[in-house]
């Protein structure tokens, strides 16, 4: 069993880190590889960003079609439904695969963001996904400390303040954190890359994966 | 005054028509000029097809700058959450403009559309937009008799059965056939290229523009 | 073409003041007049302003059946339902207007409301529109300062606090306020009295009105 | 203990039947009348027929005051906003107490309506409710046939295809039809006059009203 | 006519309050008895605690079936779905019957409870009864003062921070706070013993019970 | 690892058929035995069918904690609230975990009833989850011919009437049918037993369970 790990952006430092987690979590039980997005930006943040790193995901998806399963490594889930539309093998997203377990643990989960920037398009992603209901809060770290203080600040007031249950890591970046603020802070605390294996080992034992059934239609012609 | 159409497929045929119910309805009080776009598809249904029309669409408003809004003419509002980020002109979409006044025009409305494949994708950005309580229904005609023949049955079943007070033409391609099936149907029936006209139009005499808020936080660094 | 603007109090002075607001947005492209309505209170805050103000709104409408649209002027758009439909003419309200287009600006919005007693009748409005996940929040200002400085500074708070990207001016009193405060926010101010005077003169130059597809149905027979 | 039942039109005949449900059920328990009003249209359809009611049901509640509480027999809840907000008394639609109270009884109800033209009136006060997950349907009759009989089989239909689990009479010209109509359906069977006067006597009794927590604001001054 | 109110729980001294409570707003007109749980935990708090709880409700009911209703008597309804389903007579929540109640009284109501933990499944039973756009907040007092005083205070900030017109007690130990906490908000307050109370006696009066509809298909076979 | 498998009823056929299903998909990966549930109905239909099995649930769980995780095996997931919380190690539903996952497969999803008895019941649970935007239909199937042809009909009908475009198992009696039905359908057909099989292994790897953040405030006391 092989499963791609797409990082939409071309941050070699931050597929390094998604490949570790990846590993650990995968400990030799199946395969996994995750690899930068030729041709997209270092960071996605904007639409643009999304649009920019769009070809090569395509690519990444049509060409590595010995894989079983692909997770796209970014927590909005940029250009999920056009991966999802161009192969039958399953393609998961984190922040889909993360936001709907934790919705599974507890009343409600916050997501903790890097930027403030993201906001709205997180809470555009969380009703298109219809989880509002199951949503505390979308919370931003002070600047001041180390990534682990501030991030374990942010879900801290997301606990106390927003009553939320369940922590979930709003961006590919912070992969890693999650048991270290586990510990710490008595919830659990949801990395999207393992959430989305999760999800996409399950599917190909399944032998399942997205509904085709659209194209059961004659489209467009 | 000056609005850029931009059709999202390569379809001359249909940027012609489109050009056409545009001229008809500015007549002469501004300028209005459609284009299709470079390196887009004949027809824009999957999402793959919104993903390839991006870049042509991106450079059109790049390119166009001494235009004073930009209108997308296709129903699904293909990349316009992108086109509203890269400018600070008013950018408006067939889509929301039609429905958005359809939704003042009556207790509900009904849009026709063309395939029965895009009706999910359709749902999705009705949901978007926050209008599935005031959607009676998506109707696809079916196949026999003329083009304006089956549409007006299938808007005139959405009137009867679905209790529509108000139809949406569903496609930038049916542009034209508004006039003729309000005459027959006694309902309001809206073109998103005058809807959206009607809305650019105003932004622009009115100084108003999509929000940059967003862009006081620093993106990304 | 001519837009007959019904201030539904009888202040004169706020109608004078709209009347600027609107003069200076026709200016002289179409005909357009506002009048207070005959035996309405001078401030319209209760249900029972609502009423007193129906049938002067009422006579207002079938005595000026020479004009092309009406436009309701007070931000709770009082008796906007009887008037649509008692005429064949477009009839638009302030308050449908301008949150309608706002939800095509940005994220979300924020309206600024006079005093605190007419939340609640505004938070009924805004979900009889279905614009309650639209909307970031309603913002009473506080009693120091010149009027634009506290508009000023409620609307900051609903930018920083709320996230709003979008503000809106929440009662036709506030005529005037925009484009000052709009240079100061950084982010787009409507005043409704504009907002509706774009949709009305579009819906007049499409030859679209109200549906009245109800009344093919014989009614109360 | 005195209840004032108020028919919002001026039909002598829906008045005396209101009269006879109201005393059936009182029974002697409570003295409970109900009084046309005086200027209202004979039928409510309309949004001008529940304007040209409103000065005439005003006048009644201020007139009243000796009575303990109020009732509104028609099933679209007219002018309630405003009764209630002019008397301390315990102002009861119709329409709200016998939905809300069908919400306690059942997974779903449905509404028998007398008219199609009122469907889309009526679905906008179900959701001023917040009851549209609550409702299986609104039905309106064939024309056929007894009104017993005709409202039988609508409600029957209800039942078998909806999913009805409870059925409410949608005008208070219905009413005297509920124990017919139960025993052969064998569900719940709402007429809102009983149960407004349920609600009605049971706040007098535990001396309780609206609330008028908002006028401890100080209104538009 | 008797009713028979259950107290889930084996709290004797509560069992007592509550009697105290009905018997006053009974005053004579009709028998109304409480009783403890047998079995059950003397406080309601887990899933757990209602579970167990759940034998002994279930007995009550079957063995009091001269009585005309029940009542059950903690405001998070526990077993309330089985006790209607195992009996033709009415059984009333506190929680459903005050909070439905509370949202024909004013805009918004807030819950007081008495332990933040249980402010998670106070929110699921709010989206059950699909109340959750009626609620203005759960308010937990804090800790200092008399029991009175700690509601009182909760309440009032309820009122003049998060707009609530309506204060409900969620639990039925509050029970006998109503009038005292009334007088000195100015806003309703409403004990679910006593709405329970109201709507239990008018559906025996009325002949009306929670539908049997379902029971007309054949479960399970 | 080890995974219980809790089938709340009786019936030790199917506790048969789910093992069968269970063993075939760990296929010797992890330990997985399925138990029914002692003093359960042999059917889990109504609300007092869950309250009886309550008791056997909670023990079973109580008795197995050196399983790393348990499953309820009906797919109205009676009792998982109370599991939930009595056990620090994962409980998953097969209703929740079925549905959910559906959800990440295809625009809308349905259900299959063995009865139309529990659609209600259906309803509110899928409420409870917040999928009720992904739901197209609960289909109970026609009563002629062999069980697999009967689903394969009224999954059918949910595919070609109502949009489906996966179909989930809604009951644990129907596990096995899954492949078969995929087959002929050709959209993704999901068995409960499997979807709570991934999702529970998944959580024993990640170190993840339910959270108890709740009980960091002092319950009750």
């Amino acid at each position: 069993m092989k499963i791609l790990i797409i990082n939409p952006n071309s941050d070699q430092e931050m597929t390094r880190k998604i490949q570790n987690t990846a590993d650990t979590f995968a400990s030799g039980r199946y395969e996994v590889t995750c690899v930068s997005t030729p041709g997209a930006p270092s960071f996605i943040e904007t639409y643009e960003d999304q649009i920019t790193a769009a070809p090569g995901m395509i690519s990444l998806v049509r060409d590595h079609q010995e894989c079983d399963a692909f997770v796209v490594a970014c927590h909005c889930d940029p250009n999920l439904d056009v991966l999802k539309e161009i192969t039958r093998k399953p393609v998961v997203g984190i922040g889909e695969a993360s936001m709907k377990m934790a919705s599974m643990l507890g009343h409600k989960f916050s997501v903790l963001s890097a930027t403030e920037y993201s906001i709205p398009s997180k809470e555009v992603l969380i009703q298109k996904y219809h989880l509002e209901r199951s949503l505390a809060s979308i919370r931003v770290p002070e600047i001041a400390g180390t990534e682990e203080e501030r991030y374990f600040r942010a879900a801290e007031e997301a606990i106390t303040e927003d009553m939320a249950e369940v922590i979930v890591l709003g961006c590919a970046g912070m992969t890693g954190l999650d048991k270290r603020l586990q510990r710490k802070l008595g919830v659990p605390v949801l990395d999207g890359v393992i959430c989305a294996l999760i999800i996409a080992r399950g599917l190909i034992e399944y032998g399942v994966s997205h509904s085709k059934g659209r194209q059961g239609h004659v489209p467009g012609s």
